[in-house]
């Protein structure tokens, strides 16, 4: 098994010799852009670590690990300026940089440059693997349509709320590593198995972003802290805290949640401290420890050594182990 | 061999049979929406016509049809956003009745449901069509992208447009034909035949719809007459009245499509008297005719019952011989 760094590397150096200019230059050096932003690169890693851990060079897995960074960064562009984001990864966005147009048609060229990369495998192979990206994508669609419309809904439920971080993030790093054990041939089971990992796994780690974005290190947390509470984004804890709230907590609650504010600093403080009060805080680390837990159960099941899954629940350890 | 009306009402049938209402109702009922507009249905129609010219049932080719219908309907959709068009087919365009943003993400779904439908087939078929139709899709995205770059160039070469076109609106005709050979499993030869059938009939089709954009009939012509001029779009009449006109004509012709006018007729007016005299009005249908006579051409070395041919001949005759 290589390192995460070395999976990194060697992603980043395949990447760097597919994406390269080329006419119109209009519609592809956008993609070349965003695609060099950078970035931890998690989900093609999972897929180059998945293969190994099914026994195969994790070297074969290398265009659908492209396909699965392509995809993601093309989800990326288009819900840039569905949310008139100027900024990602601390640069322009690309409807900033050049305009909306380009940012939608050059969009649209990832998708499809997406599946090409599965052009690489051979047919049998080939369909399993367009047709878990098909399935995957399209949950993604529906993922980021749930949560445009929780944003204009007051009476969003916990069940929904998972359901649309599971598309929206959770599947596509699952499928990212079921793509390495369909490349690697292993059993249907197997398969099936570390789906489920990365599904847990992937929904932990959404919720944990929602709990650090409120409750995180600015100096280490990716993304401004307060966010969340600013843009009255109706996260887990809030939902939770909706849930356990007194009357006049619920009120209050309601009340900030409605504000639009040009400083914001002592909404977020209230926000947080009714949080902790009502015991979403609390419930929501519950729930990042149960769908971890989940996930490390999901492995204890899978056919392969034990150092394979010794590997596994580093990785994960290491992915949930941000610092509050 | 069925008319070509038989094929539009079994591919509508299973078009409603496929494309029915789901949640997330955002994400689907513009699809649906957009679907039922109605439209000619040609190139899903060359798809099923072509699948029994190769003497398959056009039924197994009904799939493949919906995918190049609901690709289609999918850059149409994302068309409108990039030219603000309020309106498609005589109905509010999707981002006009919902917003830029449902536009968008419904498009990106119909994107990937256009790969789905191709699940209906064995891997290998699958891969074929699969890889014919990304290559054909990016092929549209960068004649799209070629086409917003000419808006600002004024050194546009009679070669550059026709790729232009070639990519914008032939290789999807010429694939919707090439998916019924793959499905019919007939010789390479006659696939790559029948795909350059269709790839002239196109370029064709395009340019005549170049022509009857400014000098088709209003009663007939689906469109507003004149409504290239209006736009000062380089289409072929113009660029080969650029290239045959005198340093006078020349400068008029630059300065009447540098206009933004109120009132256009009698730009319209004076612009087509410049198309007549400048000759660029006969070498457009002469360049028409050449195209239409080339798919006829390749038709002849397809090897099928003549009848099949005299088929795809009406077909070809009746497509091109839309009333001046």
């Amino acid at each position: 098994m290589q390192s995460v760094s070395a999976y990194q590397t060697s992603f980043i150096a395949y990447l760097e010799s597919q994406i390269t200019p080329k006419e119109p230059q209009h519609l592809y050096n956008p993609i070349i852009y965003i695609l060099s932003l950078g970035g931890k690169r998690i989900r093609p890693v999972l897929t180059l670590m998945s293969t190994e851990i099914f026994d195969a060079n994790y070297k074969k897995a290398l265009p659908a690990a492209l396909a699965v960074e392509v995809f993601h960064n093309f989800s990326l562009v288009h819900d840039d300026i569905m949310d008139a984001a100027p900024l990602r990864r601390g640069h322009q966005t690309v409807h900033e940089k050049w305009d909306t147009n380009t940012g939608i048609l050059s969009g649209d060229a990832m998708l499809i440059l997406a599946y090409q990369y599965f052009e690489k495998y051979e047919p049998k192979t080939f369909r399993k693997l367009a047709k878990l990206f098909s399935k995957t994508a399209l949950e993604v669609c529906e993922g980021q349509q749930w949560d445009v419309d929780f944003e204009t809904r007051m009476d969003v439920t916990i069940p929904e709320y998972l359901k649309m971080i599971e598309f929206k993030t959770a599947v596509l790093v699952a499928a990212a590593m079921k793509m390495g054990a369909i490349i690697a041939k292993t059993s249907k089971s197997n398969a099936k198995l570390i789906y489920d990992f990365g599904l847990n796994l992937g929904i932990a780690f959404q919720l944990q972003d929602d709990f650090l974005d409120a409750f995180g290190d600015p100096a280490t947390f990716g993304k401004q802290v307060g966010g969340d509470i600013i843009e009255n984004k109706k996260t887990f804890l809030f939902l939770k805290a909706m849930e356990f709230s007194t009357p006049t907590q619920q009120s209050r609650l309601l009340h900030l949640f409605s504000e639009h504010l040009e400083n914001s600093e002592a909404k977020i403080e209230e926000v947080k401290q009714i949080f902790d009060e009502t015991g979403a805080s609390q419930a929501t680390q519950k729930a990042i420890k149960e769908y971890t837990h989940q996930a490390f159960e999901t492995l204890e099941k899978m056919k392969i050594d034990a150092e394979k899954k010794a590997v596994l629940r580093a990785f994960g350890e290491n992915l949930m182990g941000r610092k509050v």
